[in-house]
This record gives C-alpha cells, sequence and structure tokens, in this order.
C-alpha cells in the first residue's frame, strides 16, 4: 500500500516569449545605474547562466486560476477519478490572480475555490485551500496531502501549482528574463501497490534568509510610482541553495533507505540551469560519485522559471515521454526537489 | 492523550473607529445609485444588525505580519515552550501584507516566513506556511496542525490568524463598516492529559458561492482607477450560512460523541451579530432545544469583523478572564466554528 501519485497534469502556455524580445528592454542594477554592456551582452551572459532561451507568458485572457484550472482537468483525467471524490483541492501559487493590465492580486476567494467552481464540483467535503511557500508551495501541498492521507481524514488529492509570474515582473530588472507562467497537478491517492512517497522533508530558513526573493520597487528609477514587482538577490539565493539544498536531498534519500545508486531521476525546480547543475554536482557530491549522466531532466531552457509550476510539469512531460531523452518506468525511485522564496526547500523520494 | 492548546495570544490593535466616523462618508448602493438616507439612518441599522459599535484598525507603520508576531509572541509567552522546538508556524491570512498607501497584497516571502523571521526562530526544521481559506483560515491551520501531529510529522505547532481588512475597505460601501483589524495565536501540541481537539469537520461550497465574497470595484462610480475593495453579497451569504453552518456544527458535535448538553461554550466568527445569533438558535434547534443563555460569546460589538483573527482572539479572551461574564474551565467541551470567503465552513470540537 502506497500514497500514490494515479495522475498528472499540465499547462504550458502558448505565447513563447524568446531572449530575442528583450533586446529593447531598458535594463537598470537595482541601485538605478545604468549597466555597461549592450542588451545583446547582458542577454548572451543571461543564457550562459540560467539556460534559458525562451519562456512563456499566458495570453492576457487568462488569470492563473484558468490555467490551474486546465492542468488539474488533464491530472482528473489520466487518473480516470471522478473529481467529486476529492478530499482535498490544494493550490499552491504566491501571486493570486494578477489579471492582465492590474497591479492588484486577487486571493479572495482562495484559487482552490475558483478552481473547484471551474470544476463544477459539488461535493463540499472537498476542501479546497491555497497555500503559499514560495517555489516548493506545489511540493509542499503533496507534504500536507500525505500527512492528510496518513492520518485518516483523505484519500484522494488533487494538488496543483500554478503561477504567473508575466504579472509581477519588472522590465527594467535582468531578472526578469528568469520568470515564466505555468501549472502542474497531481492526483494523490492510497492505492494497494508498491508505488508511493518513500520519505520527505521540509525546511524555512528565515534569520538571514526571508528577504532574499522579496516585492520591491522597479530599478528604473525615473518611474514615479510605488508599483512592486518581483525582485530576488540572485548571488545570495546561488549561495544558500548550494550550501542546503544537497544536505537537504541526502537526508531525504537518507530517510527512504534507497541506495543512491537506485535513484533513476530528480525533478528540481527549474530556477536556473547553472544553480541546478551545480546542486546535482555537490548532492552526489555528498556520496563521493559523479552525477550520472541524464539523472536531472530539465525544460528551463524553452520553459523558463514558472515557480510552483516547474516541478509538476516536469514529471508530467517525462512521465508521459514528451521530454527527449528522458523517461521512467514504474518501479523507478525518483525524487522530486526545491528551493525559493522564504527561504523554503524540499523534498520528496517516491517510487513510480 | 490529546492534542491540545497549551498556549494563547492576541493582539487587538490600539486604533478604535466609532461608528460616528463613518458619518461623512458618502455611501453608495453597489450599482452606483445614492442610498435614499441620511448616514445617521444608515449606521443606525448597520448597528442593528451587525451589532458592531465600533472596530479597530492598525496604526500606519504595522502590517499584518507585524501583529501576526505579537500575537504569536504571546501565545509562545503563554504556552512556555522555547520556539525553536515548533514544528511548524502557520499564518492564516487573505490579503497579505498591505503597507499603508499601497494598493499591493505583498505574501512573497509568504508572512509565515516574516513572522518566523520576526521571532528571530533559527531552527530550519519550523516549517513556516500561509494557508488562504477565507475567514475559516484559521480553524482551518488548526485542523491541518492536528493532522500533522495525528501523521507523526509534527509535535509543536503555531497557528496564527491575522488580519488588517483596513487596507482593502472601499469606504463608499456601507460594508466597509464591517470590517476590523486584528491577530490570534495558539500553541497546539500533544499532551498527557484528557483535553484535546475531539473532533472537526470542513467544507467548501464553490459551485453557486464562490464569489459571494470578492474583489471589487468601488461603489464610486466617479472613481476612475480600476482598484478593487473587499467586496460581499451579505444577503446571499447570510442565507448561505443559515442553509449550512448549523448542520456542519451539529455533524461535528456528533462525530465527537458529545452531547449537546455538555457544550459549553461557541466561539462563532464574529461575522455579524444577527447571523450569529440566527445560527446558534438554529443549531439548538436542530436539538429541538433553546440556545442556552451566555453559550456564545461575542467580540463583534466591540472589535468589529477581523476575518481569520476574530475565533484566536475571542478565545484567548475568555480563557484570560478578559470578557466579562464569560469564562471556560479545564474540562469543558467548546466548539470554535467559522463561516467566510471560498464559501468555506470549518468547526472543532474541543475539551478544554
Amino acid at each position: 500500500m502506497g500514497v500514490t501519485i494515479t495522475g498528472t497534469g499540465s499547462y504550458i502556455p502558448k505565447g513563447i516569449a524568446s531572449n530575442a524580445q528583450f533586446e529593447d528592454h531598458r535594463f537598470f542594477n537595482e541601485d538605478g545605474s545604468s549597466i555597461n554592456h549592450d542588451n545583446a551582452v547582458i542577454i548572451e551572459k543571461f543564457k550562459a547562466i540560467t539556460g534559458i532561451a525562451e519562456r512563456r507568458y499566458i495570453t492576457d485572457d487568462l488569470i492563473t486560476s484558468d490555467i490551474a484550472t486546465y492542468a488539474a482537468q488533464m491530472a482528473i483525467k489520466d487518473a480516470g477519478i471522478d473529481p467529486e471524490e476529492l478530499d482535498y483541492l490544494i493550490v499552491a501559487h504566491n501571486y493570486g490572480d494578477v489579471k492582465h493590465g492590474s497591479v492588484q492580486s486577487d486571493t479572495v476567494p482562495s484559487l482552490a475555490s475558483r478552481v473547484k467552481h471551474n470544476l463544477k464540483i459539488k461535493n463540499p467535503s472537498c476542501v479546497g485551500y491555497d497555500v503559499l511557500f514560495g517555489c516548493p508551495g506545489w511540493i509542499e501541498g503533496v507534504i500536507q496531502s500525505n500527512a492528510f492521507i496518513a492520518s485518516g481524514i483523505a484519500k484522494k488529492c488533487l494538488i496543483i501549482g500554478a503561477e504567473a509570474l508575466s504579472r509581477v515582473i519588472d522590465q527594467h530588472d535582468r531578472d526578469s528574463m528568469i520568470y515564466s507562467d505555468g501549472a502542474g497537478a497531481i492526483i494523490l491517492e492510497t492505492t494497494e501497490n508498491d508505488s508511493g512517497i518513500l520519505s520527505h522533508i521540509s525546511g524555512t530558513y528565515t534569520y538571514d534568509e526571508a528577504h532574499f526573493i522579496y516585492f520591491g520597487k522597479s530599478n528604473n528609477q525615473e518611474l514615479t510610482d510605488t508599483r512592486m514587482y518581483i525582485k530576488m538577490y540572485g548571488r545570495k539565493i546561488y549561495e544558500f541553495a548550494l550550501n542546503h539544498v544537497p544536505d537537504a536531498m541526502k537526508t531525504c534519500l537518507e530517510k527512504s533507505g534507497i541506495p543512491i545508486d537506485e535513484l533513476k531521476k530528480v525533478f528540481i525546480h527549474q530556477a536556473n540551469e547553472k544553480m541546478d547543475e551545480a546542486i546535482i554536482k555537490r548532492f552526489y557530491g555528498l556520496y563521493d560519485l559523479k552525477a550520472p549522466e541524464g539523472i536531472m531532466p530539465m525544460t528551463i531552457d524553452k520553459l523558463g522559471n514558472s515557480s510552483v509550476a516547474t516541478v509538476p510539469t516536469l514529471y508530467n512531460l517525462v512521465l508521459k515521454g514528451k521530454l527527449e531523452g528522458h523517461q521512467v518506468s514504474k518501479g523507478d525511485v525518483v525524487m522530486f526537489a526545491s528551493v525559493g522564496a522564504g527561504m523554503n526547500i524540499n523534498a520528496i523520494v517516491y517510487r513510480v
């Protein structure tokens, strides 16, 4: 018996924004000073570090809860369940619904209530709530669902990660090129087979780290409004992630009792290619090993960083054979891992 | 052995706004039409229905996560625990931190991360996240913590409900007089005595009800900006609450196995005095009983409706003997119940 993922879904927005689209942007440093490079150089450097060539934006008519609904519909269909049987409907996000042209985040009702409404689920015992936990929010929703199932208050849960970062980016900040939109979802339920969650770990680091990712003013000091945008201290985050994520992954793997050589894939939050590569290298280094070829599927080159959506989207794509060169099979042990605003870290070891 | 509340705290903002302060407001109907009454009449009617004579607003220098911190500090001190021992730090809210003069909700990092930072807690295993579940969010956080404890992943949890509705109200809407600011918190942990959570219930109604409470434009159509404010369909909410909350309370009490005559207090969300009185009347009516005198402590006259904060604040005040005519003693069975945006309903039966 295990707590198993029986369905997956994802929504990849139609709008493709290539790096070339940033060539006309006026970028400034955080302190408002000019950057002494042409945009072509800035973009080339950005591409070399993050691995991002293009990212996805939702169309103007959509909001986050819409794409959360699309991913949920796919996961429900994939699992073949009646959505009226769901005990929980959890949406992980960080900025709520921000309509095109609006500066306000709309979080009332919760996105979970909006998605449940969109799905036309009537059963009031399907409890819908939102979890805010930075980029690791989707994994955290899975960990919470696992606890609800273990404690006997749930059997079937729908966990969605959805974000439209395109609605909160400062176009005068180079980091704006990182952010993307997307949604991923799974159905988690008890099944009578050997697959399921083997172990998990979560951590919240706030003493020095709480404001490494924050809401702040535009880098363009000519702007006189007080509008805030998603902002990050990239260097600090990089160091933080390198110092803590590999250890958390190791602790999680040890809790599962699975030897490192049985680990088939690591589905890691698509934050930044160089950072993810450094994390996986250091993780295997803790075992005096080199990271195996193909251990870490990546979508960041084409899909950018869509926050809570990256991990469930990645898993969905690999599971359905839609990411070239990657596959997982029944019985494989994989890991999900994330790091992001909070600063929060989490990981799950899972037998497919 | 029980899952027990070992500490409580609350923060009641210093700023008192009496009904008289609304006398100069220009109120409009939802459709922008004028209201054919003097403000004095509007306010008198409002007072008769909601029971609200005054409400509390935070001072301009504060944000929701600040008052969440104050309530948490009091609960930690009251429980006599080392905050480094906490496994979870959960903040229920609905609008994030909205600075005075800003229209934007700030939710990154999560309010839980901000509170943990403010409390100077270093232990990364104290996992901090936010739950969005309308006004019933604080009770839902308690239910989630109870599941974490039951499943073995937590021993001690801090659950905070905090909101500053004064930052999202439309001064041209009569309903703006309902909303208030506040914060309440508890420590929940396993203890070796008979007190603890006996039963709980949660429900999410979205098919017709998802947008009964929503973010919408000002009633003053002369305003040309697109700013959104907290809005509600009061009549629909009243009917919904009357139709569903008493039944949910009865189901919860039945699950606990406690006979109705052993129930000592009902700590109900301070939404509206007339509505709360109608709920309690119908609840006891389901048992062919009249609601006992003093069963339902109320603070709405002086504290207004502070969303997620009302129930933990009310419990803290009664437990500490600060609400005249009300007390609870060791061994008493009480109920917590709430209804709000989502629409969500929940209840807990608890032995003090």
